[in-house]
Order: structure tokens, then sequence, then C-alpha cells
């Protein structure tokens, strides 16, 4: 493939040091640049965050691509290579913050819609672009606010591409058809401080703990289902004691987090985990934070178009996916029929020289415009 | 009682900030003192340590008082209603730091020999005093050293009065006759840090230990025997996790201890605790601190002296225990055929404002009196 209009504005967004939650004027190039073709920007802002809303047609079926023009920090700059915000290419691929996770993604269907429109301009129905600088930092004023007001106004998203790096081997193996849940706990254990030689004037939180602890690692909270692996327990810090080796603690605090399937719900876990510490007898408190529900689009018309897409630019079969982290994507679902994860290898994201192969970018293009074909 | 020699020797050491491992002279003062009747002593300083071993006649039975001159730290001066070391007498009391450990009983028992030798200048036997300034530090080059000399030179001790503060609610009413072992484990249990999300990457250390615990916490290591409560376990410190709520730490630490009585061995429970990790499965590193034996003395002839000087002076039928921390009496014993702690009110020991009674002072002085008229 010879189209390098892709890599072009890649390298402009990725130009951009868009160190999260700021947008550096990403949004305001892809507004102007989808204006040309006729897509209506609409600024959605909320707090120090940029979100904008881009959207051509207003019939159904409404197709909408979604993402974020912010980026993570770069590390130590001394082990990049070159530098992050400047866009290089080097041994086949193309070298900077964001290439992979994720302006790529979003340059690749700015000029998907660009020949799409281009060939197809009376298309049936819509397209949206959902665009946010807030994915990689707290997520407060990002695309959960923007998808409230859309939903207070009746919007429907019919087909959802959030293009998120979800290749693990080779452009287009996997495609994200949901993602579990997140759910985390901050646990104190309340027992009483005393001398390690008189144990019966203390109570040791580590020891009432302890029983609860095994039996939690040992549950089997859910069986997983045909999309999701069972739910996932981790305890992420436990941390009790003064350091001195002659008292017992007083406290014990342990930070765990729930990975969960569609399989089970938050209340659910919550009431568990409280019936076994109950069960032992233990006094605590317990504070929860619940980061995302576990969303799910079963296997149908999009992941099919999308498979087909897949298959027809890079002869690859792709396989559906609901592992890894949470995306943006759990906010979406609410006001999305369908909605899928693809985008580019995600190999390098987060890392020093954060990278995508050059080769992949106009096939992802191509993948994208194959789906605004089949679809619309 | 209207013995008054024995408060002013107390006054006199406490009056010397022998904050440990300083002795500040006092050891030099007691020399003196015992010199006058017929004591000869012996300088036996290991490092920064002093330590002097007094003693008047050379024939069998050898009847021994161990202590110690030094003193732990004041603590905040300002909580202290009379400086820590100007002894003060107030409502009854006699205020400073060593009031009750240790320097009163050494009074008290310098005191009673004065009185005893008087009265019975040819005695059967000889009288000792082993007194060192490190019992509150690391005690590395203070009672261990001196012990090994003594034993290595052939000296035995046949009844042996440490004069550590063991009385509970009134002078007299507890003899110390052991005192349990101590053994401290580190332990470093392996695994592998990854995200949460991709436990199949990781290898949670907190998992894998945690039906280890379970089952130490819920094992019982021996029942004790006569003297001794079963043997304690307890975790003083436990630490595992980054401080990020989204990272599965690599390693977790774990500090443990025994008290043990003599119904154990530290080489049985350090067997006990690795097969319980190896039948776990587990991957770790575990040092050993084994800070001292457990050690006894039988009911028998010092301590049925010691019960009747009580009950002939305080009216108090004592009672004997093995319970609380340690001692150099886990030394001396090396070398001692009957060992006894027995001494003051231990209720404000290492705490401001430490005192004595001072009706007690000449009451102490009076048991130590009658057990040396008892023995020699």
């Amino acid at each position: 493939m010879n189209e390098t209009e892709s890599l072009n504005l890649a390298k402009q967004l990725i130009a951009r040091p868009s160190v999260t939650p700021d947008d550096k004027g990403c949004q305001q190039l892809l507004a102007e640049r989808l204006g040309k073709i006729g897509f209506i920007a609409e600024e959605m802002n909320f707090g120090d965050t940029k979100n904008i809303w881009l959207r051509r047609g207003d019939s159904a079926p409404l197709f909408c691509f979604a993402g974020h023009t912010d980026v993570v920090p770069t590390g130590p700059l001394e082990k990049w290579d070159s530098p992050p915000f400047e866009p290089t290419e080097r041994d086949g691929r193309l070298y900077g913050r964001g290439a992979a996770d994720m302006k790529t993604s979003i340059a690749c269907f700015v000029t998907a819609c660009e020949r799409f429109v281009a060939e197809n301009p009376n298309y049936q129905g819509s397209i949206a672009l959902l665009i946010t600088s807030d994915e990689e930092g707290d997520a407060h004023d990002g695309t959960t606010k923007v998808v409230d007001a859309l939903k207070a106004r009746g919007e429907q998203i019919d087909y959802c591409i959030v293009g998120e790096p979800t290749a693990v081997e080779t452009l287009g193996d996997t495609i994200k058809n949901g993602r579990r849940g997140s759910l985390s706990g901050n646990l104190t254990i309340k027992g009483k401080q005393g001398h390690i030689a008189y144990p019966h004037l203390a109570l040791n939180p580590v020891h009432t703990f302890a029983p609860a602890l095994a039996e939690m690692v040992a549950t089997e909270w859910d069986k997983g289902n045909q999309y999701f692996p069972p739910t996932g327990f981790q305890v992420s810090n436990i941390n009790g004691g003064t350091g001195a080796t002659n008292v017992i603690p007083g406290t014990l605090n342990v930070k765990f987090n729930f990975r969960f399937s569609t399989a089970s719900t938050d209340i659910g876990l919550k009431q568990h985990v409280h019936d076994i510490l109950d069960n032992h007898g233990i006094s605590y408190d317990l504070d929860w934070l619940l980061s995302g529900q576990p969303f799910l689009t079963e296997a149908g018309r999009l992941t099919e178009v999308a498979r087909q897409a897949i298959a027809q630019v890079c002869g690859v079969e792709a396989e559906l996916s609901t592992s890894g982290g949470t995306s943006d994507g759990r906010f979406i679902k609410a006001i999305a029929s369908e909605l899928i994860e693809l985008g580019p290898s995600n190999a390098s994201i987060h890392q020093v020289n954060e990278n995508v192969a050059l080769e992949d970018i106009p096939k992802l293009s191509a993948i994208y415009e194959a789906m605004l074909k089949d679809l619309l």
C-alpha cells in the first residue's frame, strides 16, 4: 500500500506534546481536517479536559470512532533513541509517544473517512468521532461526561470502534469485544498493639486475618462465561507492623482488586468479601472503589464486519478477547449497541521508544474504511 | 524497718547517668564499698562494656547476685516530674531512671552482704556479684562474655539471683524461675511482579504465602509444660506491594518471632516452619536469629529458700513464673545449677517517672540477707 496520508497525520499529532490531560491542539487539527468534508465539530469541555464530538450526517445508523489525544508521560528522556515528540521513522517503524496509544489509529480513522466520503458522499447513516484528552489520567472529565451529555439528549450509537491498541503479535489478530470490570477494596484489619512477649494483652491483626486471606485467595468467585475468564482476585499491597521486631502491630492494611466478568456483579462480590470477613469474626474497615463495570458486545454484526475487514486487508483471522485493563469503552457501552476495540500493536505502549510498524498504518486505515463501507 | 543504707546507696547509683552501655563509675563505687568487707574485684571488660566480678571466699557453695548498672534512655525529659538522674523521694516512692531496673536491687544486695558478713564473717561458701553495663543494649559484650570467661576457668555457681524487677502487684509476689527462649525469622517470599490485570504473567507472593500463614497461625507448636505456657508464634511485620494499586508485588517480607518453652527446641521449630513453607511449594529466603534459649530452674532448694525469705519479710506467698521477656539469666544458667530472678516491682520500668516504693527497699535487702543466711 502506498497511502501516506495516515502516516503524515499521525506525525502531526505525535509532534504535539499532549501529555494527559493536555490536548495541545490535536482536536483543533482534527476539526479543521474533517470540517473540510462536512463534519460538524462540537466542543464538550469539562474542567481542564478537552473533548470534541465530530459528526457527519444525522440519520441512522450511527458509526462512531472513539479515542483520546492525550498520552502518558515520556518517562526518562535519555532512554529514548529519538525525542518522544519528534515523530521519527527508523527500521521500518514510526517512533514517538502516542504512536501506538493512540494517535496513529485516530489518524487512520480520519483518512479512512476522507476516502470513504469522497467515494460515497451520500452514504446511509452518520459517522461520528468522540475524542477526549483525559483517558490516561483520572478520566473524570473525559468520555464519561461526554457520554452523560449525549445520553441526556438521546444520542444512540449503533456501532462503535474504540481505537485502542489491541494487536498482540500482528495487526488484526485481536478484537476486544468487552472488558472486565474493576473493583478495588481498601481493607484495614483492626487489632490491638502490644509487646510480642505478652500476646494475651494484644490482638494481632495479621493472625486474625490469616485464615480469611487464605479463604479469599482460594475462592472461585465465578467460573467466567463464553467470553470472559473467571473473575480474578489479587492483593496489591499488604502492610502491618511498626518496624520493630518486638511489637505486635495494632492494624493491618490490605489493598486488593477484582477484575470481574459479567458472570459476577460488584454487589455480589462485595457481599461475598464481607461474608468471609464476618464469618471469621474480624473487626475491620473496608472502603470500596468501583472503577468500571464489565461490558460485553456479543459476537454479531460489528464483530463479523471487523473480522471480514481484517481478513480482507491483512489475511489474518481475528480472535475476540476480553482480557487486559480497562478502557473508555466501559463508559461508551452505555449508549452503544455494539462496541469493539481495534487498533495497532500494544507491545510498546506506555514504554520508552513507543512505536508502530510503518506497514501497519495504511493497513489499519484500510480496515476502518472497509468497515465504513460495510456498515453504512 | 529503719534501715536506710540501701536507699542511700540506691540514690548514689541513680545519680550516675549510666545510659547503656555506659557504667559512669557505678561499678567502681560497688568495688570500693565491697572491698572494705573483703570482696576481691576483677574487671572483665569487653569492647565498650564494663563488667565486674566481685567475690568473697573461695569455697563452695557459691552464691552469686547478677545485675546491670546500665539503664535505658530517659525518654522525653519534659514528661518527668523530677529529673531522671536526680533521685527524688516523693509520695512514699523513690523516683529516677534505674530505680526499679535495677539499681535498687543492686544496692539492696550490697547492704545485705554488709550486714551478713558483719554478723557471719566466717560463713561456709562464697559470695559473688556479676555486674555488667550492657544488659539494656545489644548485650553482646556483657554477661555472655563474662560467663564464657568464667566457664573457661571452671567457675560454677550453685545459687544465682538475678536482681531484675519481678514483682507484679506487691513485693515478693513473683519469683521468675525461668524464661522462654526467643527465636526470630526474617522471611522473604519470592514471587514475580506484574500488572494486576495480567495475573497469569505474575506470581503473587501474598497469595502463595496465604495458606502457609493460616497454617502457621493455627499451629499448636507444643503444649507447654508444668512451668511454661505453650510456645507462642507472632508476626511482627508484614510488608508487600509497591504502593501502586495496579501492581502485583514481586516479594513479600514477613518478620515473626517464637517465644518458646522448654517443650520445644529452636531446631525443631525451624524445621517445622521450613516444612510448612515447603509443603506449600513456596519459594523463599529465611534468615533465623536465636536471641536466647529457654532456661528453667525447677522448684527446689533455691526457690524454697526464696519463698521462705519472702514469707518471713513480707508475709506474701510467692508464685513461680516463667512469663515475660528475656534477661541475662539465659546466659548465666549455663554455669549456674539453680537460678532465679527476684527484685522490686516492674510496673514502671522503661517508662518516665520510673520508681520504687520506699518501704520495699529495706524489705528487699532483708529478703536477700535472709537468703544468704539460709544458703551459706
